[in-house]
């Protein structure tokens, strides 16, 4: 199980190692463990939809921010798609359109919140409007700092309607995105993967590092909590999520559920049939 | 490879063996291909998601129709599940909300369509609407013998800007769904998914077989054909649903695309950073 802690008001970003591996120090266990953990996943997902079809209403959600080439892509492959698809509410937040930035900023996150019995999983999220919105000044300062209390409030009632939320960064380097993107621009296969605006985001790193230490202690509770995840090294990033999946599955401790019918009565009305 | 062919106007639905195997013989074979072509279903995929990043517009649409227990969950979780989630739009179609039953039978089909790139995947569909509808006099028989022109229309439309549509219909036999639903019944974990409503639709099951017959021979075209697939083995259905979807992604022959930018100018500016 991982050995990450939450963020607290004490947390500095500068000050983790993106390529550190707290809690597994070699990459064949990583691996291992990661292939093995998938049943565990599998069926306590299984569970906790199970219940939302007699009234359940516990969902989880994941989000996932980073910067370009960090790996969210990579979790979503390599973690997420170990679990049944019809577990999951995959949504990747890009560029918002013009209808929805005619709405509050909350409105398109909230038409894919997952239902209960879910994993949802966000590529991206609310909190691109005080990251991106803070480093390329897209909304005033005034505004991106009224949105840290309106995010809290949402992920309060988030959490008091049954949502375990688990926000995730994913930590790299400077010297490591830039040598992704190399590799994009180098083999041929991969250049579909390359953006030149990914420079132009790149040129404003210190800024970002800035904005995620703002938003991330701003925003992390007890309820709501961030994870700093090292992502130098991908087989460790897909470990530790996993590990925080499965961590907040296993304290939700989902049940086959007690069924509203009378199975003795179905059972002789099917064998009648 | 599948030897199943499409649908056409001579087609008869209870001349279709739901144990019939055909194109592999036994289940060692069929589940060692289905482990093997996850590899190169997910590179296709890939692909088809590269070509989107620089203009392409194609996309796939896998349409699965059932009687209950058939087999779509498994489907999805074994066929769907081996592809990137990144790469698939799945949506699960259940009875209509009041807000759906408001508008058309198309609007909200519409609104699940595959983006380019992508693989729908719908769990039910809109057939619902001349299926169930038809068995259980949901709509007049005008309106749904006006909704397989609708249909008809609304699926050209879909080949014409881009999409590959494959239709399914998991065939089993009306004893093998009993003995699946059995099963939920005796086995503890597995009541969740039984629902005494599954007995009442059984009661239909010759109407249901009509209006199966009726829809795939008034729908099935050579763009958009429909295919029955024996559902009795479940090894079977999804070593031939994959097989399926491997023969539209090879058909659609996606390539990584050439990209708009200069690779070689993009490799200066960021070596600059």
């Amino acid at each position: 199980m991982t050995a990450l802690t939450p963020v607290d008001a004490s947390f500095e970003l500068s000050k983790v190692d993106p390529s550190a591996t707290p809690g597994v120090d070699n990459r064949k266990r990583a691996e291992s463990e990661l292939a093995k953990n998938f049943d565990e996943l599998g069926s306590l997902q299984e569970k906790l939809y199970a219940e939302s079809k007699f009234g359940g209403q516990r969902s989880v959600l994941l989000v996932l921010q980073a910067m370009d080439t960090a790996g969210k892509g990579g979790i979503v492959r390599h973690v997420v798609g170990g679990v049944d698809p019809q577990g999951i509410h995959l949504h990747a937040f890009k560029a918002p359109t013009d209808e929805e930035k005619a709405h509050d900023f909350l409105w398109r996150v909230r038409k894919e919140l997952p239902q209960p019995g879910i994993i949802g999983v966000f590529d991206r999220s609310h909190y691109e409007d005080v990251l991106i919105h803070r480093v390329r000044g897209f909304s005033t300062p005034e505004v991106i700092e009224e949105r840290y209390g309106i995010i809290a409030d949402f992920e309060k009632e988030l959490v008091a309607t049954g949502t375990t939320i688990i926000k995730v960064m994913l930590h790299i380097s400077s010297d490591e995105q830039k040598s992704r993107l190399q590799a994009r621009l180098e083999k041929p296969e991969k250049n579909w993967k390359f953006n030149p605006g990914d420079i132009d985001e790149r040129q404003h790193w210190a800024a970002y590092q800035e904005a995620y230490q703002i938003a991330l202690t701003r925003t992390s509770t007890p309820d709501s909590p961030w994870y700093v995840v090292p992502g130098n090294h991908k087989w460790y990033a897909r470990w530790a999520v996993q590990g925080l999946l499965l961590h907040a599955l296993r304290g939700l401790d989902p049940a086959y559920p007690a069924v509203d019918y009378d199975v003795a009565a179905q059972k002789k009305r099917l064998a009648a049939t």
